[in-house]
């Protein structure tokens, strides 16, 4: 088994925000990160497809095709935007750094696993949201 | 002549918007560092300040001391906050990269010269907008 | 399953040395590393918890708790300090790399899984001891 | 079960080609990766041996051991060549980043098991092409 | 005075080589670096502009137009390219990392002067070839 | 003028304590940093060298000597070693940062002049004690 990754980045608005809670316990909850004003971050993504190299081309994925998918279905969408009230496939989702990183996951997997070679796939997606914090969507470790 | 620097954190949102021109004009200048949902940094500062070691303790400043003064006047003010409309010592500043810079140095100079070893001075704030972008300003060299 | 990563710094000194041995023996096992008057490092850990997002929080695990849990548990009694002589849960531990992750690992365990999220756990502490040097310790992969 | 992990840097040239297959499939199939005057990266190489630390040691594997088996047998035939024309253990492999970290494997598998404390082995090497483009070969995950 | 820094990569082929010399020369002088087959980087170069912010917008230089000419001045030139045979404004110079970020600051000079504000200019060129060597020339410092 | 910069590590031991003062004012000046027991750091050496490219070589220094010099003159003496104890140039010095730098300027100074091409001639050394706090020597800016 051979994992590729590709890294990118964006940068983004967001606030930790429940809307079925309180203002009360969202405050408690989430602190400094639930400023109504927002907050932001440069956010880094790591993107992971696990299989074998295609003997012809030597690659599990073409880099430059899973560049093309990460820019069109994450860092477009993503890139200097409101993350609670810009991002089509974020709506109704709290955008912690685990829900984001899962969210991405599932906006990637058909594209990329239609790009992979032959018996590969989509592995994982990682997401910092800060040098010392970051998620990982790993969903058949 | 020596150089001690000492790097902080902080993450906020902003938007690059000059109230005083119109909105066709901030559309066209700022694209889409203009969005009006704003979007946000991991922004890393860090601060220079230049003199001769103390004999007595080798300081040219205590790096405690600094990082206290960073803490107060910089990390506190604007993390998790919003750059254009929750910072007082930012109102009525534009904030690029640029002017951000030259605003914390202001920020930080008295208390930076205070605290610092006879003869040493604050010398430069170097602000971090992302990995690949940053301004630095540095009155006198 | 969702892996949440947190990241602290602590400085240190240590030596390594095993005192059931001769000294020729740990001259001739460590080398540089057996350095009587010690050496140090600027260690850094990186401490991952899995599990489930809360769904009314979207989070594993608080990373503000975790933050506290690595501070209280593992920087404060190491930070500065000489990890063969003053660091009560290293007792008897000869401090590679290797032993230190497993240690802090245990130091860590009940603390995180208290924290974390219902089904979530304390899953893997990395250690840098440089840049170009790591372990990691991860006994339920 | 504690991983250990020790990084490593050549620089080299090579360029994407399969000389199976017609310039034109190749250049439809690398793009400006097979550009014939040839192509360079600083790679990294990452290598992880996987085992329980020696009882008397505290190691998995002595980690200057495990640099000089990386150094004769990774960067002394790879540093400041050409991956296509000059390394034996490559001939006839394109060198494409997943087919590499593969080779490195085979290459670093026995003297690192002979090198490692009893139980322990080689796991994985991951290799960064560049900041953003990496790939790991890890048989037994 | 502030300085405004925009960073980008690119990956090439060269060797260092006086044609001027007998090849036992360049041997002698140029080492492992001299190989006739070629090696390469991971270049990451680092454009500086120096001057006063434009009142109106903030900006020393807008860094997407700062942006847009690094990568048709540089990038689009150099990357994936052989910088002895195949960048014409390199013709004739030993691609040193010293001539290369001269090179690149005349290559850049006009374009950028003409984007900067009243007042601004081109103020270095910083060339890393790899993570452990740069240079940086600064023709005004 | 063109600056070229090599980049080195070690790895020690220190305490920063004045003996000409009581253990009262060491403690109070110094904090955890006085620890009797040391501490340590992973350190990192940046030394710059201005000058010309000698035009037949292109070179300001070779960055090969010039890596050779700083670990004959900083690396071998000062790596694994008690920086207050063991390092022969470094007696009667407190090794703060400030102070390292400065020493290993002089340390330096001789053996760079030597080696850099005619015109060119040691101008900074920059020591990272952590990745937030370093200090810089650059006597003639």
């Amino acid at each position: 088994m051979i994992y590729v990754t590709r890294k990118a980045h964006f940068n983004a608005s967001h606030r930790l925000h429940n809307p079925s809670k309180s203002d009360q316990w969202n405050r408690d909850t989430y602190g400094k990160c639930n400023n109504p004003n927002w907050h932001g971050h440069n956010y880094i993504v790591e993107v992971t497809v696990a299989g074998s190299p295609d003997p012809d081309t030597g690659y599990v994925i073409d880099l430059g095709a899973l560049k093309s998918i990460i820019k069109s279905k994450i860092v477009d969408p993503c890139d200097h935007k409101n993350l609670n009230l810009e991002v089509d496939f974020l709506q109704g989702i709290i955008p912690s750094t685990e829900n984001l990183c899962r969210a991405f996951f599932k906006q990637l997997e058909a594209d990329v696993n239609a790009s992979a070679s032959p018996g590969s796939q989509l592995y994982s997606v990682r997401l910092y949201e800060t040098e010392r914090n970051y998620a990982e969507y790993c969903p058949n470790r």
